[in-house]
């Protein structure tokens, strides 16, 4: 059986795949877009790709049957260019290292516990007791809503639970209100759930109806000490809205990891959009890392070892998010 | 009925109390020392007062029913100084805002939001999944053990289980293992416990038996990546041997708010020890503020007031520690 990992996403764990399977697999990697001739030849005999992207001029792959995204979203993935007998899994394992980061991310907003430790290094008692120095916040009795009650949100949901927080959240599709959900309503009504928050956390995926979903009239619902955390995809939130209400300081403020431009060969250092997020005082933003973790990878890598295995073997592969059509 | 705030600590809330009694209280406050005749002229008439401390040359205070220390710790309160017939009360409200400081410091520690943060608001995005940067940690799948199951301990276990973590605790007496401690053991095995702990938090209260507790033999217990957190009492852990450790790079690191030296009026800038603890890269230092919340002196003053109240009208006193001693 062989296997291809496509792009620096699959091949920079070349090593770590290797070191799970329990089948044998015979694994090529391409860091990059290749000669056509090598890549070719790879596909021509792949069982199984490792890609987080498909396009429409990817050479042929007769033999294909599992294409295999490490990772949760498929946006860049051309399903109708993928070969009908091979099913698509994608892989999970970034909830938790991503509801880390949101709750660091309020804790900190509330805290300001950098903030405190760099001044004290440079020996400045203010922050604390001794100094009588201002009162900081606490995320004790304060409300999250959470837009999006997938893996992540729910994570997110109990953790902030156990914290004294009360959680409400919205989800597209109507479910149970899960563990630590206070109250659960549609995504319909989220301009009434903004206004309710201290923190809004943004989970969603991209896709068509969720683009710009968070735009002006949810940002002008929200408290003017409201602030909103987005962990999902940059273009849920409206990159001219987000940065106007930032800016003229309408909400309290904005912790940001995933972005509206990311970099490429010809601008490896492009700023995260058109408007200078980085300029805002009000703003933390990261760079597309909130579960960048090494637990991540090590979960994420375990479930596409048990695909690969499966495949080898005739188990029932996991997350399947298309199914082979019927053999042509 | 007359109350003195006594101390910046309780004059510092004048207001925040005169707006939760419901009794008819005269209030005065000495924000420091003041001279002579006018303390002694208020404590003449005082029926209670607030202060943290209590020494041996304070004047007479013979009417004096409640000495209210306005938080948890009363190392600096002399108990056969204050009036026999006295009773001596603590006030809580800090174990949220704590338990919230410690959770900040390990996912701090572990994800480095703050670096993150920094780095690409310069522009990089080295830290990210863009520039395939180096996988960064979690708390998730951790070991937390916690020093003094109280209320703040209580606190962290808790919100530390939410995470995934296993939560161990030794606490000096027996008791049941409350919500979300796996394993409870006492005091004398601090040594065996500190040797399975990724954090090791130190919430304990200052005395004889818990100076210098966590010594050179518990820190070398540690493993080479772990991490003491102290916001008990400096002096619980061993000054010289935490510096030690940490600049030998003998544990992983430290997270200290609490200190063995404070600011005085002769010297208001004072460094917290007589080690160069913020030259070390492996220590995040605060200035004793990790309970330093609007909402800790929210709950603290409610329970405060709820004291002066029920001496007003004759209610059992809330968080006593010392019971007034039969009529002279």
């Amino acid at each position: 059986m062989q296997a291809v990992l496509l792009g620096k996403a699959a091949s920079g764990h070349f090593a770590r795949l290797k070191g799970k399977l329990t089948t044998p697999w015979r694994l090529a990697r391409f860091d990059r877009p290749e000669p056509a001739d090598s890549l070719a030849a790879a596909l021509a005999g792949a069982d199984a790709v490792i890609a987080t992207s498909w396009g429409d001029k990817m050479p042929p792959a007769p033999r294909l049957r599992l294409l295999q995204v490490p990772g949760a979203g498929f946006e860049h993935v051309n399903f109708a260019a993928v070969p009908g007998q091979a099913t698509i899994c994608n892989a999970y394992g970034h909830a938790e290292g991503m509801a880390e980061y949101v709750l660091l991310a309020m804790l900190q907003w509330q805290h300001r516990f950098a903030e405190m430790h760099r001044a004290f290094r440079r020996g400045s008692w203010k922050h604390g007791a001794a100094a009588f120095g201002p009162l900081h916040g606490e995320v004790f009795g304060s409300t999250v809503g959470i837009v999006g009650l997938g893996r992540i949100g729910q994570a997110v949901a109990v953790r902030a639970k156990a914290f004294g927080m009360t959680v409400i959240a919205a989800n597209r599709t109507p479910i149970a209100a899960p563990a630590g959900v206070d109250r659960l309503v549609g995504l319909d009504r989220l301009v009434e759930l903004a206004g309710e928050c201290d923190f809004l956390v943004v989970t969603l995926a991209q896709a068509a109806d969720t683009t710009g979903l968070i735009g002006g009239e949810v940002l002008a619902a929200m408290k003017p000490t409201g602030v909103v955390i987005n962990v999902g995809r940059g273009p849920v939130i409206a990159e001219d809205a987000l940065y106007a209400a930032l800016h003229e300081k309408r909400i309290g403020g904005a912790v940001i990891d995933v972005w509206y431009r990311y970099p490429s060969a010809s601008d490896p250092a492009v700023r995260p959009s058109k408007h200078p997020f980085h300029e805002l005082p009000n703003c933390y933003m990261t760079p597309h890392a909130s579960g960048w973790t090494l637990g991540q990878a090590e979960r994420r890598w375990s479930e596409i070892a048990i695909n690969l295995d499966r495949l080898a073997t005739g188990g029932a592969l996991l997350n399947v998010i298309r199914p082979p059509s019927a053999k042509k």
